[in-house]
């Protein structure tokens, strides 16, 4: 109902709208309706009130709150149910525990920020309160476990599609998991993706791809050792302007469902040599970190199989997983 | 402490033992050993006592307590922690929670019966109090999503190894997962597999690995439905004599050892080529379902990758997971 008070108040932009109106509208008491103001003023609704005259929406916090969420959204098999937090360890954990008890695909847990927020291989990902955007979305394709990583691939390619649409910034992928912006000399991180599973042998169950995107973090927000290696999209917006949050959240729901439905129909070999236009290794020479061992080339391509294709003294490897480094070189030529 | 004072009483067969010596011996009180009786007598331990004797062991219950299976268990790297239940909803779902809350690799959950066992492809499985084995492992290898499916053929060739040493009865494997027995005109199922996983899209995090097997069931306790598609290890041993489930575990949890060390060692191509020998498949007509869709072929074999290679209308293709069912035709050669 809390929705239904708000879309209300936004109806009436500017002027006033009697609670009495409001309880007719929406078939419920006064009381009611004055409970809902309260708890939208709580959450940080500017909600003035004229006893003759009734309530008037002034301004929305910069939260990402399920209603506002909600309030336009165009992405429709997802989001069923928005799961929302001030702060979580992790948006991924939360949602993994969600799927493992039958939640629904399209389930969406989106927190303010992490205190735990996790990237590959175990590492942390920095996630600080009203500058990110952190969420993590379940999914449930019937496909063999070896496909989730595509879900990353394909996920990289949805988050930089919408922030060009709604920044105007062009953002790349760096295999398998990294969106980054070209900087001085090197290339910043400006988000990540990472998919988790729960699987049978040869049949996933559930997928929870979560996303990390540093949106309004001052650079001097950053912890130290991270500065030089980060960025934040506003860093990248003209003016330096404050990116409205929740219509970018609402655009990377609504190509993230495009992507996935172009996934279900069989289209992979589009998606592939689309995710190929944004990513930024091909041509480079790396290193290429597997446990132990480290592989030293040239990458090729990806693959259609979204494999990275390393060309390594005269021998070629397809590689699945690994951590890259770009070589120093490369910035030389 | 009870693992030990059922030691004392095990090495003392056939004569009393007081409770005096039993507590000098382990630096406990004569009350402390009384309690450990009581609670051994409360599981099923026939122990009697008499005043100035003290204590005497004559029968253990047809139980897999964690003290019995610990009791001369030869795997070393397994089992640092048994988790026992009387009855429980499924040891998978339960080896899963421990597995994502840490639990160590080698966790062991063990159960006397299953109220909701799963099979593949969210199927159900039989396993009635005393008369089946049924358990789940918690491993941590490091590798691909895509190769947990060695971890299930891999089991499959463990446990038939440990039939055959502990029961003399020779059990065949039915790519993926299925322990069967050769009947009349048919293949009988006497156990199964089932491999979950939590992963990364590039990297597993734990994998469960279930194993229902069917012992000393009679076949009149099955459902009716099943009746005329499965056994028990028990029909195929001379006699029809019960198994020993304890001696039985003990075997398929060293087994599993022995192929697990030898597959993290790298030695998967002759695991499957032992796999090979066991599999019933290869030279047969199938039919093999993958969703909505059913592929009628000859199977040609199962390949260095696990997949099952089928030749259908001169296609050759090779299938990562999938429903097989024999068809009729094979009987008649």
């Amino acid at each position: 109902m809390q929705d239904d008070v708000l879309g209300l108040l936004r109806k009436q932009t500017g002027t006033y709208m009697s609670g009495e109106a409001m309880a007719a509208k929406l078939g419920v008491s006064r009381i009611a309706i004055w409970k809902q103001i309260q708890s939208l003023k709580k959450h940080g609704y500017d909600i003035s009130a004229l006893k003759k005259n009734g309530y008037i929406l002034r301004s929305s916090p910069d939260l990402m709150l399920p209603t506002e969420i909600k309030a336009g959204l165009q992405a429709k098999m997802f989001c069923p149910k928005i799961y929302y937090f001030p702060s979580i360890d992790s948006t991924n954990n939360f949602a993994k525990k969600l799927a493992q008890s039958g939640a629904p695909e399209g389930t969406l847990v989106l927190a303010e920020m992490q205190t735990q927020g996790k990237g590959r291989l175990g590492r942390s990902w920095f996630s600080p309160a009203g500058g990110s955007i952190c969420f993590s979305l379940v999914l449930r394709p019937e496909v063999l476990p070896a496909y989730a990583q595509r879900f990353t691939l394909m996920a990289g390619i949805a988050v930089a599609a919408a922030i060009k649409k709604v920044c105007g910034a062009a953002i790349q992928l760096k295999w398998p998991n990294d969106l980054v912006i070209a900087g001085k000399g090197t290339y910043l991180k400006v988000g990540g993706i990472l998919t988790e599973m729960g699987a049978e042998s040869d049949r996933v169950n559930y997928l929870v791809t979560g996303i990390g995107l540093n949106v309004n973090i001052d650079k001097n927000k950053f912890p130290a050792e991270l500065r030089s290696k980060v960025t934040s999209l506003k860093a990248q917006v003209p003016g330096n302007l404050p990116v409205v949050r929740v219509k970018l959240l609402q655009q990377i729901l609504l190509e993230l469902e495009r992507y996935y439905k172009r996934f279900l129909a069989g289209d992979w070999k589009n998606i592939v040599h689309e995710y190929r236009s944004f990513e930024i290794l091909a041509g480079k020479n790396v290193k290429i970190r597997q446990g132990e061992e480290i592989i030293s080339g040239k990458v090729i391509e990806i693959d259609a199989e979204g494999r990275l294709v390393l060309k390594s003294k005269n021998q070629v490897f397809r590689v699945i997983a690994g951590e890259v480094t770009l070589q120093k070189n490369n910035f030389k030529l």
